[in-house]
Parts: C-alpha cells; sequence; structure tokens
C-alpha cells in the first residue's frame, strides 16, 4: 500500500508529497505528516500506512521541493533557513495543508498535522501560526521557535511527545514549551520520556550511530497510541 | 461480569478487594488497580472491567478493610494518616499485590499496578519501595512522598499522568516529581494534560460540584491510550 504522488505548490517552488488512501472503511479525516530533516523516508512512510490501516488519508508533505532527500551535508543549511525564518516553515507546511483540504475537500475539523524532529517542530510553527485544524502532535519535535506563540494565537489542540534525554531539546527548551503554552492559554498535552533520547519512535537510527539518538520501543508505542487516542477523540 | 469478592489480609486487617476474571482469551498477565480516597467505587470497577476484557487479570485493591467506602467526613483523617506514613501505605498495597501473586501464581514481570487519585499516589509509594513489578501507572495521583525514592531504589517503570490546572498537584509537585525520577534514576513516564483537573478520568466527579476536579474525556482518553499500550509494552 505504497502511497501515490502527491503534487502541489508553494509559491513558487514544486513539491512532491505522497497520498495514501484509506485501506478499509474510510473514516473521513485526514492527517498531515511531516517528515524528518532530510525529507520523506521509511518513518514517514510507515506512519501513513499505519493511519490509512486505521481509515484515514494520510499525506506526506515535502518541506524541500521536488520530493527531495538531502544529503547529509545539506542539512543544518536547510535546518537553519527554516529554524530563523517563521513565515517559511508556516508558509512551507501550511501550503502542504491547504493542498490536503483541496484534496480531501474535508473540514479542517476532520484533519491533524503530526510530525517527526523537523517535521515536529514544523507542526508547531503551524499551531503557533494559529492554524485551524483538530489536532497537531509533534514527536521529538524542537520545541523553541524564533516566533514564540502569542496569547491567543494557538487554535489547534497539541501533543508534543519528548525524551529526558534528547540533547536537541534540553529540558530547559521543554520547560521553555511548557511555558509557551500556558502563557498562550493553549491546549496542551506534554509526553515526556525519562530515558529517550532523540528519534525514539525511529527504528532507522540505531544504524546511524549517532548517541544523541536511539530507538525505544516502549516510548514509541505509548506516545503512538497517545497521539492515535488523541486524533481519535479530537477529529470530527 | 461483576468482580468477586477478594479477601486478603495486612497483618491484622482483613481486606476485602474484587477481583475480574479475563473476559475472552487470557493473556497471562494482572494488574492491580488501587482506589480514590473513599474506596473501591465505580471508577475502579470500570477500568477493572476494560483491563479484564483485554485478557488481564484485574484486582481492585482495599486500602482500608473490610471492603468499606469512607464517608467524605472520614477521608481527610484516613488520608493524613497514609501521607504521613510511607511503611504503612507502602505495606498496605504491598499486601494487595502479595495476596495477587498468591492468587494469580504470576511472576512480578507479568504484574502492574495502577492507581486513581490517593490509588495513583499509592502506586508511586510502592515504586518508591522498589516493588518489583513490570509497570506502575498513577492516574492524577499526589506525586509528592514524606520518603522520596533514593537513587537507585526504583524498580519499576513508571508512567504518571497529570492536569496542569489540578490544585492537589500544583506544577512545583510536577517539577519535584521529575526532579525525583531523574535523581532515583528511574525509568519514567509523564503525561501533563495542559488543561485537566483533578480527576479527569473520572466521568463521576462531574456530579460533585468540587470546583478542583473535573472530568476531561480528551485527556482521560489519552491517559489510559498510553497506559494500557505501557503494560502491553512491559508486561511479559
Amino acid at each position: 500500500m505504497a502511497g501515490r504522488p502527491w503534487n502541489y505548490r508553494h509559491d513558487d517552488l514544486a513539491l512532491r508529497g505522497e497520498l495514501y488512501e484509506p485501506v478499509g472503511t474510510p473514516n473521513g479525516r485526514a492527517v498531515l505528516v511531516v517528515h524528518e530533516a532530510d525529507g520523506i523516508g521509511q518513518n514517514v512512510r510507515s506512519r501513513c500506512e499505519l493511519l490509512a490501516s486505521l481509515g484515514y488519508v494520510a499525506a506526506a508533505a515535502d518541506m524541500h521541493g521536488g520530493g527531495q532527500v538531502l544529503a547529509a551535508e545539506d542539512i543544518p543549511a536547510a535546518l537553519d533557513r527554516f529554524r530563523s525564518d517563521p513565515a517559511l516553515v508556516r508558509g512551507r507546511v501550511g501550503a502542504a495543508l491547504e493542498a490536503l483540504f483541496e484534496t480531501t475537500g474535508f473540514r479542517p475539523s476532520a484533519v491533524a498535522a503530526i510530525g517527526y524532529c523537523f517535521g515536529g517542530f514544523a507542526v508547531l510553527e503551524l499551531a503557533r501560526d494559529g492554524a485551524a485544524v483538530a489536532a497537531i502532535v509533534s514527536f521529538h519535535g524542537i520545541l523553541t521557535s524564533a516566533a514564540p506563540a502569542a496569547a491567543g494565537s494557538v487554535r489547534a489542540p497539541i501533543l508534543a511527545a519528548t525524551g529526558a534525554l534528547d540533547p536537541l531539546v534540553p529540558p530547559r527548551d521543554v520547560a521553555a514549551f511548557e511555558e509557551e503554552m500556558r502563557a498562550a492559554d493553549a491546549d496542551w498535552h506534554l509526553l515526556t520520556h525519562g530515558r529517550a533520547y532523540h528519534s525514539f519512535t525511529n527504528i532507522g537510527v540505531d544504524g546511524l550511530d549517532d548517541p544523541r539518538m536511539r530507538y525505544d520501543p516502549v516510548a514509541d508505542a505509548m506516545s503512538w497510541a497517545a497521539a492515535t487516542a488523541f486524533l481519535e477523540a479530537r477529529l470530527r
């Protein structure tokens, strides 16, 4: 049940995501899935397949253009550009969301956005931008922003799942995120895994030999269960 | 599928819990469920029924003796006694756990303990005492203890679910719990619901007209999903 190419635009840039139709009975809801720093890969594809098996339309966004997967040496510059320019990342992921509305015809109340690592950061930026979707979930995403949420600006309920040992998301960033969400009067949930590192949902990182990252099957199962219950409770 | 009386002892005190056999295929695992401040009631009974429907043996502990449900005016004194005497609460819930081992014949690696409000506090005390069960889950439980965990003393993996607006579990207590778990080198998970009050899993509290408590169906669904995934991943 592979995805089919899903073409859309952000201003002048042609984007090439992937679209996964529901397997079995469609539930009339859709989830945008935003990839890690490099591009659409196995983790995003298997999440899309899992969501499709639950009846969702799942759409993998393309954040770099042309469906490209960045080489390791090109990632830092791309991340810096997105991290330093909230309007760029919000516009890019917002374009995917608009395309998903158009592709499915679903109302925002039937649509969620989730993301992994960089994608987790991107969907939180969408929340800070006031996107009117029914739920937003960030898995081991960067929790801080160059443009923190203003009071009342966050409309979507948020779940963030994070690892307490993630060097990319240190405790002070987790505390700052909580404080930002409180100050913004957002509807937020935070799941902290005491022994988890970065990329704890991604079984592929164990081959990278990167000490910042580690797959954690328990944290993966718990965060996925909480996230799917959140989608089930929030999407209409 | 009501529970049957389950009699056991803590020293000289006769305790009367309830035992729920698995419905359908038994999974060879068991969960001890510890009640709120008053005693075994509808919330605990429906959790036991849900767990039995998943294949678990579920056992509702009795913390007050004789299966009694305390009147409102008797609750503060009972809570103060348990809160101020870690050995008492640990012994009382530990007696239920030993009885569950004996009743089922299961090894500790196939057994979990969960609790609600006071029961959530009680199962965390069990964790601080070094109980060798496979998982411990506290729902809107008091997170602080008169005898915080020492380094290396917590053997059971822990999930605590809490409401950020719970006046009985203020943010400083949540922060202290995190710090206690880090210092103890425990295997911990913390799920914080930004808009949840005390007793967010208990639909019965909405009739009490107590401003500290509120049922929250989304937080209930998310915390239950995370908890059951945790049990599924940890019990062997």
